[in-house]
């Protein structure tokens, strides 16, 4: 495939052949060949990006190459996982040099800061289409797993939340960013265009945290899945929620929709023990990274149990309640 | 995602969660942990599937599962690997569940068949694409390479070689094709649409064959890439290339450029030491499939190393030498 591409070769597959370590085997054969360190598993993760959906036609190269593989490493901070590779699998409608010099600029730079190598991949002709598999390491017993969080355990996500949803309203001009000045809509393009994957997070909260996973559709959809599958409720102080100073900048009701149905911040949301709130703290200076306490995981109500579902609990910052539901969360988030 | 998606939650994520035996965490978290077995080594390939280049629109969508999971073990298959399980990441324009039903279906009775599980995925919106990754495990040692042909060493091709090319003619109407019946056509049709993969018989060939892969681009590309890696030239007796009763009836032209430069055979082209050969023919009768010697691995020509060329010498069965790149092969594969 790559003979009819020689441009692809010289983006891709020479830099990968050049710089593989890990892998006993890669580009170039049938298949890579890798293990994870002893005593650890594999962690893998696969996201597809679609133009229109995931990226505007015009996007930056640069920063689509940056994002389709940050986006797959927040899955393994996620985790808990150490980077240790990844195949990337792309359709272009017609290889452009310019593009793809741009597009694999992005992508190699993040990919060398975590030491996360290219390993394999296809490329084929058709709609723009990007698919990345990655592979991590972590021991089975530390993973960070969605399915762990416990009654009285604190709610934390990581940085602040709802930037990158406002970028989103900027590309489109959505009528509640016209509040927003130049400086703040840079703010909030860069949050969505360059997300940063919290692998150093990640890395740390292991034997600290109980569950975890990346927000990547929203804190109110993503908190869910670890009600899901911990079975567990929760109550959360929507104005304790982190948000930078530009989001604080709009109208509340834009900042609450973007902070809890926004989607596309790739923040860890993570439950540890009340007693664990020191080492949570000491384990984000590590990282350097800001994390925030916004609510506690509570027991299942017994009618939720009845009735399969898992509910969280909004207040606000006195403790009154708000019924999110009702000021049309489902409608914001299904668009 | 799945939330979006319920169908795909129905055919896929079900299954999966209730199958996975392998992983330890699978569908519902960030990202599926898995090891190799002891000693052994993880076996990674990524393929993508596209729409009008790899199967045409109209193409019968429990074929399609069948053959995106196919051709990913045929490159384990190349590797001498077992399968393990897979991720499976697509873009849908619109989930159809009778389409899905079907896809599924063909998917899943080939990977149960070689106990491949599925492990994790990803679904969107956007032009029809499929992108599997498939991992596998062997022995460091004992995985068949590309790049360990040596003089003297036997060429061989597994089953029958051809068919799918001529399949895709009978597709588009080739005027070649109009020499095949009924009968002949759905053959032909059948080999490109249900590709088997050659598992067992990369797992019987460990330690027995040196190089191996599997033939996608047509035997003539993809023995030159053998060659590129070992650094050597072969001799292939044209004539000798097993081909099926139904291509066998068409005009020899269209036998030749179908079975040198067809592609879609997913067969396994391999070589091993003359002193070697009734360890393949035992290798072969254990996985139940035919081998059949096309040539000879020969050293590279100095004038060939000074250009960085590989070449393979063709010759007919009387041994007289083809010159294949004139008879317009180059453009047949470029097509």
């Amino acid at each position: 495939m790559l003979s009819e591409f020689s441009l692809i070769d010289r983006y891709f597959a020479r830099r990968a052949r050049a710089n593989t370590r890990r892998a006993a085997l890669g580009i170039g054969d049938d298949c890579a060949l890798l293990a994870p360190p002893p005593g650890e598993m594999l962690a893998i993760s696969t996201d597809m990006l679609v133009e229109g959906r995931h990226f505007l036609p015009d996007v930056d190269p640069h920063a689509l190459g940056h994002k389709a593989l940050a986006v797959n490493l927040s899955d393994l901070a996620a985790m808990g996982a150490a980077p240790l590779g990844f195949t990337l699998a792309f359709a272009l409608p017609k290889p452009r040099e310019d593009w793809l010099a741009a597009f694999s600029a992005g992508l190699f730079e993040l990919a060398d800061r975590y030491g996360c190598e290219l390993m394999g991949g296809d490329t084929t002709a058709g709609p723009l289409n990007l698919c990345l598999t990655v592979f991590g390491s972590v021991r089975q017993d530390l993973a960070l797993r969605r399915d762990a969080a416990r009654p009285g355990d604190d709610i934390w996500v990581s940085g602040t939340l709802g930037d990158a949803r406002a970028g989103l309203g900027v590309l489109r001009g959505e009528p509640g960013m016209a509040h927003a000045d130049a400086a703040d809509a840079a703010v909030f393009r860069a949050a969505l265009e360059r997300p940063e994957p919290r692998v150093a997070l990640g890395l740390a909260l292991r034997g600290v945290a109980r569950a975890a996973l990346d927000i990547s559709d929203g804190l109110a959809g993503d908190l869910a899945h670890i009600l899901e599958r911990s079975n567990v409720s929760a109550r959360v102080d929507v104005d304790a929620i982190p948000r930078s100073a530009a989001l604080a900048r709009l109208p509340l009701a834009v900042q609450r929709q973007c902070t809890l149905a926004g989607g596309d911040d790739y923040e860890l949301c993570f439950t540890a023990p009340a007693a664990a709130r020191d080492a949570v703290e000491a384990a984000a200076q590590q990282a350097g990274v800001g994390v925030t306490r916004i609510g506690t995981i509570t027991s299942l109500d017994p009618a939720d149990v009845s009735r399969a579902a898992t509910t969280i609990a909004w207040h606000d910052g006195t403790g009154a309640p708000l019924n999110l539901t009702l000021q049309g969360f489902d409608h914001f988030h299904a668009d």
